[in-house]
């Protein structure tokens, strides 16, 4: 009952790890817009893994259209696209003995065992790829209104990178858009991968945080009661395995702050109004105000580890030892951080029109 | 456009701080539950301001209801409740003077001034109350299903509770439910009540932290792709005015551990299959598995302080000086656990009749 | 779970026959707009049971708003109002004999006797009053746009009015804006009153056709492939009780015509694309060409007869007569069409919006 | 921002005539449904061009679903499919001259030049494929609940068919599903097909009714206030090109009949309720009772007719004459029914689910 969302952009996504393809539907997109397909491949690439701190298992993520794109620019009526499946191994994965943290057994409980358990089946970070495409698409119409997204790995294990600069957002956010692995100090990313790396070299995983900047959006987006800025973020965002918290602005920091070292302030400056801070992470009381608005997502260490592990076989319901086999990825945030970007965008889009819905033109 | 909510059980909430009255309109309730009036009477106080450490506006929050309530029983037919504002004082607010990190200046912007500025309006915490009373319906339905939820507050500024135990939960749950300021170990209320009670001495707010427990959901409970348990949680959690930050299980603490120091093994013991540890809050991949879902709100010190802050007076176009008057709390973080635990009891309720309408009866 | 309804305009409806209120809320109405309140309670009027063909049921129909209005205006934040309920008489209704052709079977099993028999309950035509309101409101959003609907009682039992005139329709629309027996031709009303009144005479009711038009709509309202705009008019007409039938244009007559003979060929006549019929009823493909729309009614005579009618008793499990008593409606054709005219005019003003919702700005 | 509806099982539809491929993504469909694919196939056949009475375009309909299927079984997670386009002939259609009656000029100004207009681009009739194949997989559910649909055509101009009888309802069912030009009485075909033929000779089409019958509704489905079941099924059945009339039981001869000759009036029969007369359709206050629901539509003539037609070139901006060239229906009736059976179909699943969806289990 899920599988759809969205407001006045709405979206459908489908498919499992090791079935036919991945894909989704765009419904009620702007017509007239020409998509630029090599951004969307461009995008794609951040996501895919690369180098020696990921998943060996290659994908060319090949986008095919459906409908919804006639020589080259969006109709108005629904866009849908698939990506096939490739370079699948069913045989690396077991149907009886679940992954332990991965979601193999709830889904076997949930479907009462009809789920396609290989690769993860529809629970596979396989299907970010469709948020990654729909992403491209909203962040070219989000540019052409002055808006722009991006993220850094904030922190891989206990390497910190450096923070967002006020005064040089842009050529930051810019910056990051061109890296694979984004860090805004780069002296920090070689750690970080050293990091990935020991990991790796040892079996197991490693978590981190990414942090994201959406730059230029007007003050207004959000609807209350229940589609703040934030409940639509997070609600995407906890959409993608492994994100495990979500927070805006100063965060968990909050929790020890007085009210007077956190006020964002307000003063005229040539008759445009500004803030003095940006503690809130641009927003209040759900809406956005103008600031850029700032998050962070904590992502877990990948559960496919391989120590091994105790787990159970349902079938013949008995305890066992699980050492897994097959393709894993030791870290996956940098890898995230491309689904992050999309469904942000995403999330921006739907809540520019929502808010332009209210409007009679 | 996002007064609604919901997917089986939808809500449908209004209300102005000073207006007539706040109310709710809760779509297709199960029929036939015997409402406990004193019970949402007792939930409602929890949310009330009471002693030195609130503000002084008091309200009886007498909820009248007007409509799918027949000989004390719900009909299935839409529930409509109201609560009639009083106790208010709109002269404390100046329409023309935004608060510091209120919604004051965000909502004049998106509603072109035609907002209801006073007392916050539509933002303003008052609407909580609304959701206290859907909470209080869906809690009572739950406990019929087992399920029980209580939070405790887990920290206010540097003070820190002690941590929930897996082996006590359940009579800490009922312990915390009967309680005011909720938390685990007492001679903590009085040190966090201390540190309010200093920061409204000094005019300052604080923040602080609540930590959340939802016991005895059944494994799979979310729905993929984007309605997964967090996604769920989340998106109303952070419609709660305050909130900026929700993680799971380990959170944010995720980012610097290993996989292998984070993993949930499996056994089975009796043939019931167990978890060595639930570092992933109760949920893989978006669903439940069984165990407690854990998870932890920051609340931001609340933006009413009494100290000076620099504003601006949109009217006259210039920048001002703004000294709050009026009636405001030092620290919503014990008021607000009533709301979160509202929310996500309905988040649950919803969620439970969503796994259950996939399957045909 | 069929209560709300809408996109951009979303409604929240409530309420029973005999409960304490009934009532909506109006989510995502545009700011500033400043409500007409004379003109509602003129649309109530309309509504509203009078002379000697109508129920002798009195409703002052007093609405009260409870948010979303300020100083005349509307906020932007949801639009709630009630309706008191008055003058009700439950002792004429028996909770276990259902009348036949009634709701009140359907009900009792339906809720398993949780219902609030009463009057019907949530199935009375009662809760119409809400929708007049809301029709109020979005006929005086459509009418800054220059578009206008009007009815006119086409049929009572064999008794028709005459023809919407393509050339006079504005003024047609106002003439019957302005009336409460709404027929375009006087003599006519004369006629259909005295069939009322005969049925009445007998203990019998009687039924009729209400034709309606919209004029104004520029092309493109309607969205594929669910949302057409005879799926979205025909989905709300069919929530008032007693209608059994929605055509468009021509209706059930396309059935013995031949495609040459309902064409509706185009011509340009200074620059502006022309029709030189509107046999579509100014829909092609589900959406507005910009002709008059125009679509049929069909509403059952009303199932409250004083003729003695076979029903059972459900407690007693056995067969009775069942006599009813009672105020009741001999005829509610006339007094249905200002509900029809009020769904239409939200219907139109939601399509409106959902056209425009698609549109960058 | 039309093409996704559904309450509890919702679909997302995509396609255009001529583009890459048509096809469905359908959310929450229970798990451990075993697919009858040469079911759905014969029901696609029931849709195809046949014999001389119809278009010589042929189209393979080829299913070939890309996830949600496992082993034969549904996963309960997205189930999508797709049937590519072939045959396809797109120089008979000019961009420039719309056809009267067709979607061709409203698709033109609502997205302003950017739809696929070969072949209808999204309006064609060739997206109900689509839906008939979703309406297989409906009815497949449904019949094990004991609930059976069919329909047959009730008139094709002049030439009327024979009733439904109410005590052979089942086998009256069963051959009708068994037919592609499905009537009751095959005298009547022939004569039908004699009409359809003459006017293919003469270039010109022709309209007819199609009705439906359910049966084996239990009382209780449908949701008021906006989703009675003539709401929810309406809306459906006017999202099928060529539909202009949709009515229940005595439809519109309602409009001259008296209460006392349409009641139906109920009696115990072996502790059983029962109904002397349908003359509502099976459905009271929105809501099932348990009789055959029983509905009309009506179908306009097909508007590709070969006779001179007068348009216009809104590139040159000047009147035209227009021939149709190409493949087109002299009549869809009969293939309509086709499509009107399967969005039934998919309308009293969903009708079902959401009447489950309100109990606790």
């Amino acid at each position: 009952m899920g599988s759809i969302t969205g407001e006045i952009i709405k979206i459908s996504l489908f498919g499992e790890s090791h079935g036919e393809a991945i894909g989704m539907v765009i419904d009620n997109l702007p017509n007239g817009i020409k998509l630029d397909l090599a951004f969307i491949d461009k995008e794609l690439n951040k996501r895919k893994p690369q180098g020696d701190i990921s998943t060996s298992r290659k994908e060319k993520d090949q986008v095919e259209f459906l409908s919804g794109l006639y020589n080259g620019f969006t109709t108005g009526t629904p866009l849908a696209f698939i990506i096939k499946n490739e370079n699948t191994n069913s045989s690396d994965y077991s149907p009886n003995i679940p992954r332990p943290s991965h979601a193999d057994l709830v889904a076997q409980i949930k479907y009462n065992g009809y789920q396609d358990y290989r690769g993860g089946g529809h629970f596979s970070g396989r299907l970010t790829a469709g948020l990654v495409v729909l992403g491209a698409i909203c962040k070219q119409i989000l540019k052409d209104k002055g808006i722009y997204i991006a993220s850094h790995i904030k922190q891989i294990h206990q390497v910190e990178d450096d923070e967002f600069s006020k005064d040089d957002i842009f050529s930051q956010i810019n910056d990051l858009n061109e890296k694979y692995f984004a860090v805004i100090n780069d002296t920090k990313a070689t750690l970080m991968k050293e990091e990935i790396y020991l990991a790796k070299q040892r079996g197991d995983s490693v978590g981190g945080i990414i942090q994201t900047v959406i730059h230029g959006v007007k003050p207004g987006l959000g609807e209350p009661f229940f589609y703040s800025v934030e409940s639509k973020l997070s609600s995407l965002l906890f959409s993608i395995g492994g994100i495990k918290g979500v927070s805006f602005g100063d965060g968990f920091g909050f929790a020890n702050s007085y009210g007077s070292e956190v006020k964002d302030e307000l003063y005229y400056e040539d008759e445009e109004i500004k803030y003095y801070a940006n503690h809130n992470g641009g927003i209040n009381g759900g809406i956005s105000n103008g600031q850029d608005i700032i998050f962070q997502c904590v992502i877990k260490p990948t559960a496919s580890i391989f120590i091994k592990q105790k787990s159970i076989d349902f079938v013949e319901k008995k305890n066992v030892d699980l050492k897994l086999q097959g393709r894993h990825d030791p870290c996956i945030v940098h890898r995230v951080r491309a689904v992050i970007d999309a469904v942000t965008a995403y999330a921006v889009l739907d809540l520019l029109m929502m808010n332009n819905a209210r409007k009679l033109n």
